[in-house]
């Protein structure tokens, strides 16, 4: 199985399908491919939600704002899963999701040939390079099953691949973890976290663990005072609310319409959740 | 072959792939994720229509605006095919257009495991279900196809699955039928119709069957003379007209334009159909 | 394999693969489905972009402004590959990009029942023509799959097919090609061309080979100084800027913005530009 993540919209992703299909019948699935343009660390955010209920695959991500730079395209193994992308750091969260310890990532640059400006990186460097990795792994399984999922089979395919070569030190990306100041009974009392995305929907999803805030009637967001709930039904249509996704985030959202409008709050934005116990 | 439904947009679909891909490697097809959201109304009309094309399938549709209190999950068996989705009515509209007769229509309830409030229900619940259902099926049918599109095989296969049980009174949805008046030679001189969806295009599709409007020149929508034509070419660019889509009913359209703001017209809105035999 | 090519949206094209999966099990693989609306140009544009990097498929391709007519529906052969479209000439453009040469592309007409006017010819028509095309392929193959990528195998299959009758005169569609006047060392000195093709983003797509442009500082793009570079990130973010794509053509496009917008060009418009080797 390949995997498949852009922010190319489309046709551009078919034509990576078409190039796969020339060298291998693996099945393919769609990610996303109308991620936000050129915003690898919300690619990080959305893959690293994603790719952990996949069984062992090759994951090609391709959100590319160096695409003509030098930036290296590199090969991350994560567990029995491999992640083929971009070195900008969009690889690692994800990573760090898939392998059960750190220990168990290691990545790989891939040569590229000079590339001419009408180079697609996605159909010329990143879809045949994936294609070419979920074929070496499933050579070196050939006849059994269980060699594919297993992490050192998969580093060893890896390995005595040609074009790839051991890198030391890929480009990280790492999520911001919220400040908290907490009351004299231990509890979080303040809150200062960070936007990490805006879904389809425009629910601003934060760094701030739903713990922190699941069991409350009120929090202020950026001082305006806004029920917390766990269904968007609990409140009026149109109205503000706080609830917790199900990537275990707390997120400002609006019933029936957009968070990211209503709160003003965009990726990236520092948010400031502050307790308030009113009842009402 | 499972076929997936939804109003999540992406990547959460992709989430739930991945847990099927655990199951099984049934074939798996989009019927479309960008559905209106939390519109059970509009998606039990959707599938209606595309889900009568397939093959006997698993389908799983996920418009949840009840996501969060107490509705439940449902498995609905039509003929030989299965639907799984929440107890909203969402299924029973094209259950009927799977099965020969209504008898051939029953349902299950499923077991599910008191959901934290950060469950993904299409990840955790339907996805997973439906994966089962089809494993279930498929393994009633090992070695002979002609089981897995056997009405009664089927039926088997989830009454013996452990945490489905019989369904007595599932939510039903039904169309509303407009209402006709006819003239002294029965011909319909006026109909009361609904709007049952809005398509990409902003076409305005109505209950109103496409008999009633056919072949007449013009009729008035609520109020307003407008041309009865095949296809959208028979105005300018930029007029109205009423044509009759491939569903088979009557819609009210705009050339080369979106007809649900030109009629002012939104799903459940009231629209009415009056005989004019204008000639110009 | 059966590619699939749409100005529909969603869920229709799923209805187009229930009826396909009652035919083949061949492998789907969408192209797009939001090309825009009734432009057979643009979709030719696409397809000529994309399809050349499938091995031999059959494509399903329905953009079709001439629904209701009497158009024809055709297939295609160019090489080993066919594709499946309305007679209003998007076919030829990719079936040129298939074929070595030009006497290696030839089509039949698809015999169509009368259509009753809520015909959905997507589904009714072209998936189940592409589905016996595709059937008719394999089982030519059966057991030798060299034979499904031999020419006159393909050719073979397509005239013994009952409802295919030899189309003499299809429809074709030819791009404009830009015309250029030189200055006396043979440079390009001004080139009008045209708009092929806006993509999801607003890059401007122009049929002007983007040899015509790249190594230059800077052009006049219908009389305005815009600077040419290689990748969007040297300029400054919402500042113009003509690129080379990887179809090989310049583009008009706007660093994190809308070159559509900005240029206000629009698919069909011309477009002038003039060499300007200013230095600053």
């Amino acid at each position: 199985m390949i995997t498949l993540t852009s922010d190319f919209g489309s046709p551009y992703p078919a034509a990576m399908k078409g190039v796969i299909r020339r060298h291998t019948d693996a099945e393919l699935i769609d990610v996303a491919h109308d991620l936000p343009r050129g915003d690898p660390r919300a690619a990080a955010f959305w893959l690293r939600f994603v790719l952990p209920e996949f069984p062992p695959a090759v994951h090609c991500a391709v959100i590319d704002p160096g695409v003509g730079t030098d930036r290296d395209a590199i090969v991350v193994r994560a567990g029995s899963h491999a992640i083929v992308a971009p070195d900008n750091g969009l690889a690692m969260p994800p990573a760090r999701a898939l392998a059960a310890e750190e220990s168990d990532i290691e990545a790989w640059s891939i040569a590229v040939d000079d590339p001419a400006s009408e180079t697609f990186h996605g159909r010329d460097v990143f879809a045949p390079t994936a294609a070419r990795v979920r074929e070496a792994v499933d050579e070196r399984a050939a006849g059994e099953e269980s060699i594919a999922t297993d992490p050192e089979a998969v580093a060893d395919a890896l390995d005595a691949m040609d074009d790839l070569s051991p890198a030391s030190d890929p480009f990280d990306l790492v999520f911001p973890e919220p400040s908290v100041e907490r009351d004299g009974d231990g509890d979080a009392a303040a809150i200062d976290g960070e936007v990490l995305a805006i879904d389809r929907f425009g629910n601003v999803i934060t760094n701030v663990p739903g713990e922190l805030v699941r069991g409350r009637d009120w929090v202020r967001v950026d001082g305006d005072l806004t029920p917390v709930a766990e269904t968007f039904g609990a409140v009026d249509p149109g109205e503000r609310l706080v609830t917790v996704g199900s990537h275990g985030y707390a997120e400002c959202d609006v019933n029936d319409g957009r968070g990211d409008g209503a709160f003003d709050l965009r990726p990236g934005d520092s948010v400031r959740f502050v307790a308030d116990n009113v009842s009402l």
